[in-house]
C-alpha cells in the first residue's frame, strides 16, 4: 500500500463512521497530501472525490493531465476543459443521489463553489472534512520529516547567503535575490513566501516589503525566508547587526534570543501549545518589552507555511510527536528597529528537535 | 478625491441601488484595489467593511498595523490580534442589525467564514459583490496601465536573461534563478507565479516543474514567467530552440507564432472575447495541430495573474478599452515538445497595444 492509499483508507473509515456519502477534497495542499499531485489550478475546478462505495476520482483541469498521470495517484482521473461544466462531470461520477451528507473543506471551499455543488448534491448536509485532514497532517511521518529537514537545511543556506550579501553592501531587494537563487540552486522548487529582508527602522515592521534601501551602519537587519522542497515548507528568521549595536539594540536582541530558547526548552509532548507562547512571552515581558511582541509565538508548518497547530496563547491543544511548528518571538520598537529569531522545531517522542540550525548568537557585521 | 475614494463611492452607489446594508470585501486583491493596502493575511481575518451609512472600516491583523497606516487608506482601521475574536470586533462596528442584505465575495469567502459571519449578520440575504468589483477592475485606468507596462517590461528583461542563461548551458532550475533575480533587480517585488523553464519533452507539459535537467541540443525550451510590480502582474511566454530544429519543431513553432499574431490581430473593442480564442485556434487547427492546443487562448491580467476576462471559446463578453489580458496559444506534442508564445495586450480605443515586447521570431541557440 502506498502512503497515499494508506491516507485514503483512513478517510474511508472516517466516512463510514460518520455516515458521509461523498467527500470532496478541493484545497491544493490536501489534494497533494492525498494523491501526490501538486497542482494549483487557480480558479479552475480540482477535486478529489471519495465515494462511500470506495471509489476515488480526481477531477483536474485538462491541461494538467500529463502531470497528474505522473503523480502518485493510481485511481480514476477525469479532466475538465475550460469550456466544460465541472458540475456535469461530477454528476456523471457520483450519480443523482439522494445524498445524506457531503464532506467538504469548509475553510477552503468558497461560497460560490458551494452553491454550485448544491446543484449536484441538493440539500445534503455539509460536514467539515478539515478536522480529519488537519489531524492527519498534524503528525508528520518519517518520510515527511526527512523532507522537512532538507527544506530547513536549504533555508539555512539561504540565511547564510543573505548575511554574506549584507556584508557585501547590497540593497534589501538585491539580498532577497541572492537568498532566493541560493535556495533554488540547493534544490528548492520555490519559496515558502516572499522573502523578507528589512533593515533599520523597517525591521520593526513584521511583514514589510524589501526595497531599494541600502543597508547601513547602525541597522538591525531582519531576514525571514523559507524554501519549498518536495512540496514541504521551511521558515526561518535571523536578525543581524550592521556596525556596533546601541545598548538598546543589544538588549532587544538578547531578549528575543532568550525568548526563542525558552520556547524551544518548553517544547515536548504533552504540554499545551499555549505553553510555548507563554514561555517566550514571559521572558520578553520580564525584560520590559512585552508590549512590542505583537504576534503569536509561531505556527504549524508542513505542506503549507501556515498550518495547524497555531502556537498562540490560548491554544490548549496538546503537543504530540510528529508536530512541526515555528518558534519565532519578536520585539519591534517603532523607530528603533525589530528583532525576530525563528526556528522550525519537531516534537519528538521525548522532547524537541530543532530543524533549522543557522547560529543565533548576535552577529555584528562590519560596515562596508 | 483619491483613486481609492473614487472606487469606494462607486461601491456605495451600488449598495444604495441594490439595498445592500453592509459590504464585506475580504480578498487581498480587492482590498488592495480599494485601499492601496497590499496584504496577504493567510488564515487571519482581513476585511474592508462598508456600511450603508457610508462608514468604511478596515479590519486587519494586529501585526499589519504599521503597514496599513502607511497605505492609501484614510478611514478607520480596526486591528484584530491572534487571541481576539474577529466576529466580536465586527459586531462592535456594524451593531446588532437587523440586516437585510450582506454583500460578500462569494468566489473568495469560504464556507467556514460565511458560517461565522452568520453569527453577526443572522439571516441576512447574501449578495455577490464580485460582479461589481470585477467590472470595476476589468477596465484599467491610466495609472494602472502605466504600472502594467512597467511590469511587462520587467518580464521582457526576465525572458532575455533566461535565454542568455540557456545559451550558457545552465539547468532549468538555474535558469529560473537567473530570471527571478533579474526581475527583482529591475524592480519586481515578486513573481506573478513560480517561473517555468522546461526543456525537451518537458516543454510539452503546460505547467510542469523546472528541475535539474540540463538543456541540450534538440530541445525546445519554454520559458513562462511574470513580474509583480507595484501590486500588478505581467505574464510572458517565449519558446526557443537549442540546436537545429527538426522540420516538425519548426512547423509547430511557426504555427503557434501565427496563432499568437492572429489573436492579437483580432483584438479590438466590440468583438467578443471568444473571437480571440477562435482566431488563434482556427490558425492552429488549419495546420493540423488543433488537438494539441489544450487550453483557452488566455486570461485577464491585473492585480491577479488570472482575472477576468477569461479568454475562452465560449465567452461572449465584449472587449472594451482598458482590458488587459494574455494571448498565449500553445501546441504540445507528447514526446516531441511544446511551444507556447504569450503576450500581454491592452485593448485601446481603436485596437490593441502589446505590452510585452521580447522578439518572437524563432531563436536558435548554439549548442554549448
Amino acid at each position: 500500500m502506498t502512503i497515499f492509499e494508506t491516507r485514503l483508507s483512513r478517510i474511508r473509515e472516517w466516512m463510514a463512521e460518520n455516515g458521509v456519502d461523498v467527500t470532496l477534497v478541493t484545497s491544493p495542499p490536501n489534494v497533494f497530501y492525498l494523491t501526490g499531485f501538486d497542482c494549483h489550478p487557480h480558479e479552475r475546478f480540482m477535486a478529489l472525490c471519495l465515494q462511500a462505495s470506495g471509489e476515488a476520482t480526481l477531477f483536474i483541469p485538462s491541461l494538467e493531465k500529463n502531470e497528474a498521470e505522473k503523480s502518485g495517484f493510481r485511481s480514476a482521473i477525469v479532466t475538465v476543459s475550460d469550456t466544460e461544466d465541472p458540475m456535469e462531470k461530477l454528476r456523471s461520477v457520483v450519480g443523482d443521489g439522494p445524498f445524506g451528507a457531503l464532506a467538504i473543506e469548509k475553510q477552503h471551499l468558497t461560497v460560490a463553489r458551494y452553491e454550485q455543488l448544491q446543484t449536484v448534491f441538493g440539500e445534503a448536509k455539509s460536514v467539515a472534512a478539515e478536522e480529519l485532514l488537519l489531524k492527519m497532517r498534524l503528525q508528520k511521518d518519517a518520510a515527511e520529516i526527512a523532507i522537512m529537514k532538507k527544506a530547513a537545511q536549504i533555508a539555512d543556506r539561504g540565511v547564510e547567503a543573505g548575511i554574506n550579501a549584507i556584508a557585501a553592501g547590497k540593497t534589501e531587494a538585491e539580498i532577497v535575490a541572492v537568498i532566493e537563487s541560493t535556495m533554488k540552486s540547493h534544490g528548492a522548487s520555490g519559496t515558502s513566501f516572499s522573502t523578507i529582508v528589512l533593515g533599520g527602522e523597517k525591521s520593526a515592521l513584521p511583514h514589510g516589503s524589501p526595497g531599494s534601501r541600502v543597508i547601513q551602519a547602525g541597522d538591525l537587519v531582519l531576514l525571514d525566508l523559507g524554501a519549498v522542497y518536495e512540496g514541504y515548507c521551511s521558515d526561518i528568521t535571523r536578525t543581524v547587526m550592521v556596525g556596533e549595536p546601541t545598548d538598546q539594540q543589544r538588549e532587544i536582541y538578547e531578549t528575543v534570543l532568550a525568548a526563542n530558547l525558552a520556547g524551544i526548552a518548553a517544547t515536548r509532548p504533552g504540554v499545551p501549545a499555549m505553553a510555548i507562547d507563554a514561555a517566550a512571552r514571559e521572558t520578553i515581558t520580564a525584560r520590559g518589552y512585552g508590549e512590542y511582541f505583537t504576534h503569536r509565538v509561531g505556527h504549524g508548518l508542513g505542506i503549507e507555511v501556515h498550518e495547524t497547530p497555531s502556537m498562540h496563547g490560548k491554544n490548549e491543544q496538546e503537543l504530540v510527536p510528529g508536530m512541526v511548528f515555528t518558534i519565532e518571538p519578536g520585539v519591534y520598537v517603532p523607530n528603533v528597529g525589530g528583532v525576530r529569531i525563528e526556528d522550525d522545531v519537531l516534537v519528538t517522542e521525548d522532547g524537541v528537535e530543532v530543524l533549522t540550525s543557522y547560529p543565533k548568537e548576535l552577529q555584528i557585521l562590519a560596515v562596508k
